[in-house]
């Protein structure tokens, strides 16, 4: 397939494909890469072979309808666009071009804190869609409250409909692709959201400037109580990102979460993780219905 | 064994093999693959290595006799050859040497709507054959019901014995390799029994030209109910091909079909879906001897 | 390994990986296949790795003891060698070297009655041996039974301690190498103690002249009423090789049987049979110790 | 990664790889390998992979504390490295870089009775070390008991702080590697707490020099009963390596030992042995916290 130009792929194996031809070998690694020794990585996309469905017959599929509704928002699809960081080292478009492309799809976007396009650009790229676009903010807490409260205040400005606070990541996973590659932005390319902190400022031997980033600017001390800090600060319904227990998913509902995100952080973060997939059930009984429930 | 002229294949894996060397890719890609990741073609296969004997000794088997019977027919071997279509694409004389082939074994022949050769010509093909040969017809039901109802009643003139109603392809899967080789039929080569409509009308670009028959012709509004249309125009017994659930056993049983053949379509329909070996022994206890169950 | 011919193997599968480079194809392949897909061949060494030792320790082992009694006969290992057909295709002293060196190793030997060393210089190779040798004759029942009771009074005569009598052979297992080879005893060499029929009469060009003798020369007829015949003629205890099942094995001890070995025929037989090792548990849980229990 | 001489490794695996380009091939294999089959060797890393992590979030996590204690014994991380053997094969200065290694991390080290350093060389390699150093004595008890005598001396009199008494090795794995290699320590190299026996004496040709040592120097008669001299010549705590059964753990806390190291000697014992990490949880459960249990 790499020889021909014309080449349409017609999976996301395919897509990756391509990627790994198109891109560098520090941003492909980057969104391809998992913690440590990529057990849980692999293990994400095992479990969904593991799974069979047992289908009816002779059902009038005529008429077939996919669309479904998350906090109160319809989506012609089921998904949200996880946030993902540093859009622009795929394209020069970044998070723009894929806000564009979720609204066209009428699927949902969550956009990455570690965004390469600002807060109010994204929300401006899909603004006259039709039907209105989904956009969540994906929130990252600093240990400067002063930046993670201009954080929510922007997002929620702009528009967007739920701040998605990611808890599995108090301290980045060891990536170790990316520390191979010392991985850092790009000469010209920064952290849309956050000024003068971020990426880029001392490019360390012997890790990724993102293993820096995590452990010089965000709180690992992050708990419970400090939902209500952003509660506090925000109408915006609070999402959890990262829950694979289902002690964790009662208690996020008694803090007040509106939305869980069952997830291992796609391996990234602690390798030997169980597969989001493989934890989806027991979030799902665990809430009983009280809250909405999306796996990642 | 690709360079000997002479390479007499021993098992069904060698035959692949020759027909991989013998066919255009178009075809032959046809023929062996599945839906979209075909996780479910690979465990059709993968179930039956799973299943182990316990065989008893000191048994007499000097006579041993592998006749059945099937809605009152008896067969050599208890096999019947499965609808495949567009058989003429591995070897001129199509359906009719499948036909002669099954009538010469003693086991039936399940003729595919989408054959490429007519209805009267594949009973022709065996017609004298001795012991009587057993033709079954298998049916989609077309948007088009005259034409539906005509196919019907050209299998039950020309002598069929049952129709055999595929139940799981409302709407075609998603096979990517045909969808990669834009597949049609060659030119020159046309559906025998459906006319002006059918595949080659229109070549696609992104679809191959199965998907989209299956997306035009065929109806995706069947249920439960057109059961009874179906046997309101033939007295031919009703055979259901698709079935994989224990509860739609039970009820194709209570919508009057004689037999039940077990299938996942190959692992070409719902990729996912259970292995048809997988799902036997629940339709063989749900249907508790009521009528003939067929794996396949 | 290959290349040095100083090369000394360390474990079976060196042997294995040097008997390949030793041997004719033909009769490698003869050795190392097993019938249709090789599944049970497979089967059979995969069920070992999937068993696990639990040791204990601080065990004084400065004495070890591994002999064991078989039948009442002292083995210095517990070990029989079993009835492998056609030894000279190893080596032109076949049976006899095997016998010497049973005998010199305290194991016992089970010679088959497809062997190419006749039964009584099979006896007289390792007559003088100390401690005593302890020889099994392993048989087929021929259609013919005059050649039958013939084998089984020479057996007795010339020492053999018991009747191996293969269960699980009434037909021979399809396997595709030998039918690949044609596989024939090479000129010169014969079936040492069956005179007049046996291999090598007819070369079929479709079966392997070892399928075509099962299929003319052994009664697929047997049952467990024939095993009266069989004691009847000799006072040998009779030994029951084949069993893969409780129920049989009850049978067996009913049917006089002195030992019972639990075996699928080395995968050679009806392949989709449990693994041997996997039989064991239950054949000796239900013969309760009341006879000795091997396994293949 | 095998051109750069620059490379840096980031985890075991890429040390591992690195180890087999600078160490000989004898050297390499008897670090790297296991006995017989290496089916145990394999099946322990396995075990590993076959568990699965299901974390908390939400937990505060800025000041984390992997400290532990051990036998009184405070370490900065929960480990101990294993008795390896002769360590000067990988590196001139061999136990003494490893004591000061250990004594660096804050982790333990024990001592192995093959070491190719003293006893009191490796006790004075991390002396002046702060925090106070962790060194444990691995013993075999060796047919001759006044050397075994003599090392628990000189153990207790250097210093270390427990007797760790190997106990799933009265004869060693037979390892497959080391016989073809005919393992023995290079020339200058010698065992340095043993005096005039050990290895380089008799190079055999099939067995290693390790095999040898084992067979003719150390006791294979050990029982329980034996802890109660061990225990009656030392103070130290005694530690016993290589349980792997609840009923053993619970008779080793009975014949007083301080700690119990679960481990099937690397897989380099009896092989098809149970996996350490699969046989902790009995062992832990046995012995229900009244000794320490380590995993190896």
């Amino acid at each position: 397939m790499s020889n021909n130009p014309n080449f349409q792929p017609l999976n996301l194996l395919e897509y990756e494909s391509l990627a790994s031809q198109h891109l560098s070998q520090m941003a492909f690694d980057y969104y391809a890469s998992g913690a440590w020794d990529e057990v849980t990585l692999r293990d994400n996309r095992a479990a969904f072979d593991q799974f069979r469905l047992r289908p009816k017959m002779l059902v009038d599929v005529s008429k077939r309808n996919l669309t479904t509704t998350i906090l109160g928002h319809i989506l012609q699809f089921p998904l949200l666009i996880a946030p993902m960081a540093f859009q622009c080292l795929a394209n020069p478009e970044g998070e723009l071009a894929t806000a564009r492309a979720a609204a066209k799809a009428g699927v949902g976007m969550i956009l990455s804190t570690l965004a390469t396009k600002s807060i109010e650009e994204v929300a401006q790229a899909s603004l006259n869609s039709s039907p209105s676009p989904l956009n969540w903010f994906q929130l990252y807490i600093h240990r400067d409250r002063g930046l993670t409260q201009a954080l929510i205040e922007r997002a929620s400005s702009a528009g967007y409909k739920a701040l998605c606070l990611t808890v599995d990541a108090p301290l980045l996973g060891r990536r170790e692709r990316d520390q191979r590659n010392h991985f850092s932005l790009p000469s010209g390319m920064q952290l849309a959201n956050i000024s003068s902190s971020g990426l880029g400022i001392s490019h360390s031997d012997t890790e990724s400037d993102l293993f820096t980033y995590f452990a010089y600017q965000l709180d690992p001390s992050i708990t419970w109580k400090d939902l209500e800090w952003v509660q506090s600060i925000s109408p915006l319904p609070l999402v959890l990102k990262g829950i694979l227990r289902a002690d964790d998913a009662v208690r996020a509902v008694e803090a007040g979460a509106k939305a869980i995100i069952v997830s291992n952080h796609g391996g990234r973060q602690l390798d030997g993780a169980i597969a989001s997939l493989n934890a989806l059930s027991e979030v799902v009984d665990a809430v009983a219905g009280s809250v909405d429930v999306l796996v990642d």
